[in-house]
C-alpha cells in the first residue's frame, strides 16, 4: 500500500472539466498529477500551471495542456504537498526547493488542497527545518538578519556548492525553535531585504487530504476557511 | 554650480579610515563615490560594498577598494541618493533600478546616509511611483495582488522588452493615491508571494545631507534615530 498514491489520488476528485489547476511539487502531489495524466488521455479538459520545471516537464510528458500566467484569470484549484502541517493547516514547504512558485501559485488560487500522509501532521510547526528563498547578493548579511529572530540559518548545499532555485536564489534552511506563532515569522522572515520568500504558508489552506486510521483518504476542512465553489 | 555635486560630495565628511562603506547607485551618490576616490588616492584607506553593477565598475575605475558581504562583520556607513524624501526621512528608492541590493545594504549598516537636492523632499511620499521589485514568474499574478491595495501597477520595459533588474528580476512602477502610512505598505507589499522588496524605506534613514536656501549643504537628522558612532 502507497500511502502517498492514495492521498495524492484523492485530489482529482476536486477537478472539473473547464478548471485551471495550480500543480505542487513534490513526492505525493506527483501521484496527483500522473492521474490527472490519465484523467486528460480519458477525455477531462483542463489547464494547468506548473510551480516548478520538474513538474512542468512532468505535465508535459502527460500530455495536460498547460498555460502561463498571461493567459487565464484565475487559478481555480492548486494542489500540492507540505513538509509540515500544524492544527491550524499552517504549513512548511520548500524541502524540495520550490517554494516561492509554490506560493505565488497557491495565493493567487481561488481553493487550495494540501495532500499529506499522517507523518507530516504535527500539533506546531517546526520539527522541519523552515526553507527560505534568498537572494545570493548579501545572503549572508540576511542570514544574520534572520539569527535577530531566533532562527539558525544554513545554506542548503549540493556536493559543495550552493543550491539555486529555479528562480536563481539560494535557500537557507532555518531551525527555529517555537513556531507557534507561525504567522508573525513569516511577516518579520518578509520584512528582511534579502528574503524573497519564506516556507510558511499561514492562512492559505482550504482542504487537507490525508489518511484515516484504515488507510483510507481522509478530508480535514480548515476551520478557518470554507470551501468557495 | 552642481546641486548633485554640492550635496554628494558632503557626504565623505562622515568617512573615516578603516571604515566599510556601502557604496549606493545614482546620479547623486555619483558625486560621492567620485570624490572617495579622489580621497582613496590621497591614502584613506577604506572598504566598498557596490549596490550595482553601475556602482562597482564606478568604484573599480577609481580604484576604491571593494570587499564582499563575506568578507565583513558589518558596514560602517551606506550612502545612498533617493527619489522621493518625506519629513519623517522615509523614502522611495528605486527609480534606477538598485532597489534591491541598496536595501540589503543600508539595512546592513550602521548608519544610513541619504543625499538628495531639495526636490526630491516632499511632505508625504508618493509623487515617485513605487518600485517593487518582483520575480518574471506569475508577475501578472503579484500585479493584482498589488491592485488590491490600492496600486497601479505597470512593468517597466525599456524598448519594448521588461527591465532587469541585476537579480534577474523585474520591475513593476507602482502608482499610490496615499502613501501617508509608508510603513503599511512596505509591510502588506512584501507579504505578497512574487514580491522581492519594495522601494519603500521606512525607519532606516539616519541623516539626510541636503541644501539650504543659499546652497550650502545641511545636515538633517531623523528625529527618531541617533547617529550612532
Amino acid at each position: 500500500m502507497n500511502e502517498k498514491k492514495i492521498v495524492g489520488e484523492k485530489a482529482v476528485d476536486f477537478i472539473k472539466d473547464g478548471m485551471v489547476v495550480g500543480l505542487g511539487t513534490g513526492s505525493t502531489v506527483y501521484y496527483t498529477i500522473l492521474k490527472l495524466g490519465q484523467l486528460v488521455k480519458d477525455g477531462l479538459s483542463i489547464q494547468g500551471i506548473p510551480s516548478s520545471i520538474q513538474t512542468k516537464e512532468l505535465a508535459q510528458k502527460l500530455k495536460i495542456p498547460l498555460v502561463s500566467f498571461k493567459d487565464i484569470n484565475q487559478i481555480d484549484v492548486a494542489i500540492d504537498g507540505a513538509d509540515e502541517v500544524d492544527s491550524d493547516f499552517n504549513l512548511i514547504k520548500g524541502g524540495g526547493g520550490a517554494l516561492l512558485r509554490e506560493k505565488i501559485i497557491a495565493s493567487g488560487a481561488k481553493n487550495f488542497i494540501v495532500v499529506v500522509t499522517p507523518s507530516k501532521m504535527s500539533k506546531t510547526l517546526g520539527s522541519f527545518p523552515l526553507p527560505v528563498e534568498v537572494v545570493p547578493f548579501g545572503y549572508e548579511m540576511t542570514a544574520k538578519h534572520i539569527k535577530t529572530l531566533g532562527g539558525k540559518p544554513s545554506l542548503r548545499e549540493i556536493s559543495g556548492t550552493p543550491f539555486q532555485t529555479d528562480n536563481g536564489n539560494y535557500i537557507l534552511d532555518c531551525v527555529f525553535p517555537n513556531l507557534s506563532q507561525p504567522k508573525e515569522v513569516e511577516t518579520c522572515l518578509n520584512l528582511i531585504p534579502g528574503v524573497v520568500e519564506n516556507g510558511l504558508f499561514t492562512g492559505m489552506t482550504d482542504l487537507v487530504i490525508s489518511l484515516d486510521g484504515r488507510n483510507h483518504a481522509v478530508l480535514l476542512e480548515s476551520g478557518g476557511s470554507k470551501w468557495k465553489q
